[in-house]
């Protein structure tokens, strides 16, 4: 067998010895089954004393990557030849925890793994090359030189002073929501919100309403806080709020921009949906997660700024406004609810990286997310057209868009039933990405759809990709 | 009335009356009850049209910056003035899920708001002068230039591959983790990594044994997670097995450097309780949060990897080797719960920030974290010695130290009763920062003591420190 170990010196000969067996294991030099010298032979190679190299191949046993077996020697138990083994009998107790667990797995996990198509029409997605890296990195080098004074002590749970003050102005200047920086909590993403309100505000078997369709990762973090989850149907104003059922403790929605089907909540149904919540003690949860993009009319009013019960959290993000590996997520909380998420917070993680938070900070502080924000919303007003002018022409027969006028993605419904698996999977053989809408729907009621994210496509490649769509739709129809 | 506005452009008018004004009221600039001008009049002022004062005033109205009286005008309505105003009638609904949020909260938290002593002994602070500046923030420069390549989409819920393959590199040389990187769950601290565990493993009810005295944020968590926490005495040797219920699915234990007692657990005892997990059908979480530093012997052998049976989670922690606000926690899991702890990730908050992943794997492979814990431990022996030979010396008539021999804190228990508030009390008096042992204890059987950090304080400062708390002892006494 082919075994050099390189002696340096004459200490830690023990952790020398093993490290390097260690990872010729892991790294397949040694392959499984391999038998290793008896520690005697070794040490004398090696020209050290015996006790090391015993210490070593016991640390190796200990790690199971050697086995001994008795009167034969030690042999290479290599961590593949261990991963086909069953689970443990202790473990088995857990397995229905655990099979819950793979229930509640969200469907948009894995993108990270998925390869894209030329043309993608990913949601969700920022634009990856307007991304202001040199506005960033100075903010993130600010950071460092700040970390230097006060380094080696948790933080505030809730979020750095700062980037709670930032983060106030910014939720009131670009969304009208009303609240001192004391109301704000700082959040990884806002996912992580939306998981501290279900922390504070539900028992297990409390009733969560949902819009359907809906962000399918909110579904499945209620779920797995054991929601009882209510899908309610939406209209052309948003959630039908009589469908809202009497008992719900939270009301999720997205009233700037419904996800993902993309239109605004009417202010009719805000006011309703606002009645509603003052009366039977639910709180609303407002997810705007992109609406600093807007291209047609005034900004509606946030709910939350209409809110006079103080029922609304306001939830916003950083990752469809800047990026999502940032995770910068906040919320603007009533202030009987910001002491108890401050402390779910804690209790869950203590709080962010400091250095993503001063960062954050900074980069708002000084203009540059407004200036970012500005300039994306002119890239995304090109793509935007591009994209209304597609589905207005060539696609107009097989599909009409939902009006939306913000964030960055628009939805198409189908005019008449569609094979939209087949659709979906000659697109990508002519190597255009498309999304189906029905995943978003937990209720029966699906609509046939198309979900058109132009976060990472190119406005010059739009009218191309589309033709492609529509020579499939073609070949489909004949 | 003091109201200076200053209109640039012609456009955003709106918006900029808006602006100015409600950071004149959020400033504290303009005072609660102030009247503002009418639109009209504010208009000429301005030699703006009406119309956009309008919409400044209604949005400020919706804000609850100003209330509007009816014949009267608009008054400004100060967040100050809004603070004091009783919670709504929805959220009364909420109240006692609030209220026990506030019975959750850790004791720990508001740590960040302390003055420290000019002497602190302070445990679970690392030694912030001696933190390896360049090398951090080479590898954030590093790691900046590294998200260039893909950036706007979501990254693996369990952490980035380059950081779980150098955590499993590290765990298994420090502390002898077996597990290849596929079974390593990155997460934002420790705390997650409970959070993450109690989350997938516990049932409401559920019972989970913590050692008596433990962590207090990780009962508080566990607490709140509706479990029922067992607290288990400790000996000499560790948790005492007997002692923990049958019924127990978690078992919460910090072999390595008991907290904050600082013993080992002992070889048998570790047997002991692994064959009580394999037997129950209990998961043990081994929690080695700083036991890398280390000072006298051959490590003692993880618990992870005398495990035949897959019932050990190992957590480990970047927060006292590196530093606290870094936030990177990890675990290494039996394989049958990597993929389910992985999904409760993502719903939890998708993932951490990826310039702190990338920062931190490039810091551990190019060697840097195994330069600073060498350095630090070589700076951490020193305060060690000095502190054990102050308990050993001057203070021995009151307190006797727990043998320990990892991490950055002892632990001194009082030879006889003492009253502890009023030594923390007179030892603050002259500068010195003290921490009671009791507040770390469940049970009814806490014992009278000091938790010692030395982190925060230089050797030098060790013996005048200890010297002044003999004084007040010997005041104490007489």
């Amino acid at each position: 067998m082919e075994l050099h170990l390189i002696i340096e010196g004459r200490r830690g000969l023990a952790e020398q010895v093993y490290r390097q067996i260690s990872q010729a294991i892991q790294s397949g030099r040694l392959a499984h089954g391999q038998q290793l010298p008896p520690s005697r032979l070794l040490a004398e190679q090696l020209g050290i004393s015996r006790k090391p190299v015993e210490e070593a191949y016991r640390r190796l046993g200990y790690e199971r990557l050697v086995l001994g077996q008795a009167g034969r020697g030690s042999f290479v138990n290599a961590p593949a030849a261990q991963a086909g083994k069953p689970p443990s009998p202790a473990l088995l107790a857990a397995n229905a925890a655990l099979a819950a667990w793979r229930e509640y797995d969200n469907p948009l996990r894995k993108v990270v793994d998925e390869a894209r198509a030329r043309y993608d029409f990913i949601g969700g997605s920022p634009a990856a090359q307007h991304f202001p890296e040199d506005d960033w990195r100075r903010a993130v080098n600010a950071a460092l030189r700040a970390e230097r004074v006060h380094r080696s002590r948790y933080a505030d749970s809730a979020g750095l002073p700062e980037l709670r003050r930032t983060i106030a102005s910014h939720a009131a200047y670009s969304r009208g929501v009303a609240g001192d920086p004391s109301r704000v909590i700082v959040t990884n993403g806002a996912q992580q919100a939306l998981d501290l309100l279900a922390r504070v505000l539900l028992e297990p078997g409390a009733c969560v309403a949902v819009e359907d369709p809906c962000y399918p990762a909110a579904r499945q973090l209620f779920r797995s806080h054991r929601a009882r989850v209510a899908p309610v149907p939406v209209d052309a104003e948003g959630i039908v709020v009589e469908r809202i059922p009497e008992d719900a403790r939270l009301v999720y929605v997205t009233p700037a921009h419904q996800f993902p089907l993309g239109m605004a909540m009417s202010e009719a149904r805000k006011r309703q949906l606002l009645d509603h919540a003052a009366r039977s003690g639910a709180v609303i949860i407002e997810d705007d997660y992109d609406s600093e993009f807007r291209y047609e009319g005034r900004p509606a009013d946030s709910l939350q700024g209409m809110d006079r019960d103080g029922v609304v959290v306001f939830v916003g993000t950083l990752s469809k406004v800047l990026m999502p590996e940032l995770r910068i997520g906040y919320m603007v909380a009533p202030e009987a609810l910001a002491e108890p998420l401050a402390i779910a917070r804690n209790l869950s993680d203590w709080h962010g990286p400091t250095l993503i938070q001063h960062a954050a900070a900074r980069f708002m502080e000084d203009g540059s997310l407004l200036r970012h924000i500005r300039k994306l919303g002119a890239v995304y007003a090109a793509r935007r057209e591009a994209l209304l002018a597609g589905f207005a022409g060539p696609l107009a027969p097989w599909f009409e868009t939902v009006p939306a006028s913000a964030g960055f993605h628009i939805t198409a419904l189908a005019r008449r039933e569609l094979d939209m698996p087949q659709l979906i999977r000659l697109a990508r053989r002519m190597d255009v990405g498309l999304y189906s809408l029905e995943k978003f729907y937990a209720g029966a009621a699906a609509q046939q759809g198309l979900v058109m994210g132009y976060g990472a496509i190119d406005t010059l490649d739009i009218p191309p990709a589309l033709e492609r769509v529509r020579a499939v739709l073609q070949q489909m129809d004949s």
